[in-house]
């Protein structure tokens, strides 16, 4: 679901910068294609294919960026924005459970590096 | 909201511990009286009052209890089982945002002592 959610595709080419840390951000994407890698200090804490999901935390809170995501090869993303998001949240239980298993994931990988 | 979620309440003494870490969960709760400290490997990582929620991740990816949940003075928590959580998540989208933006703060503090 989350890879098809009909949202207009962007096309990033590999190395390319998706977004930067400390940027603001109003979107967040689900990669449809490709391999997107999420950088902190330079250093690469994840890597996502197909279905994966990322920048929810701007949405989310309204901070900046926490981090750098950047193509890792050519990939297909569909960017959601605050609008959309909250359409998702509202109207797909599904979404709102994916959303929240993507940040628990990222908190539990988080504190084993503590 | 989230303080009057309608659910019974459990009381907590001051210095109990309401789950603890590497133990299976099978409540969330919410806080509502009194102050809750969330502690990992000895240390308290956090300190909850009225409103503030803790131990979702465990009905959010079904791992084991990433922290110990204790109660700093006398306390109040409505527990919020995986079925009544799949309800709020279905039926109110608020919640829903309220669960985001707790892991959003708590990755996000996470992410300042890498």
């Amino acid at each position: 679901m989350l890879a098809n959610a009909g949202f207009p595709l962007a096309n990033f080419a590999s190395g390319e910068v998706i977004f930067a840390e400390g940027c603001e951000g109003d979107f967040m994407y689900v990669v449809r294609s490709g391999e997107v890698e999420i950088e902190r200090n330079g250093k690469v804490i994840e890597t996502l294919s197909a279905g994966g999901i990322f920048g929810e935390m701007a949405l989310i809170d309204g901070s900046a960026r926490s981090a750098t995501a950047r193509a890792k090869t050519d990939a297909e993303c569909a960017p959601i924005n605050e609008k959309s998001f909250l359409f998702l949240v509202h109207e797909t239980p599904f979404f709102a459970i994916a959303v929240m298993r993507t940040l628990a994931e990222r908190l539990r990988r988080s504190a084993s590096r503590d």
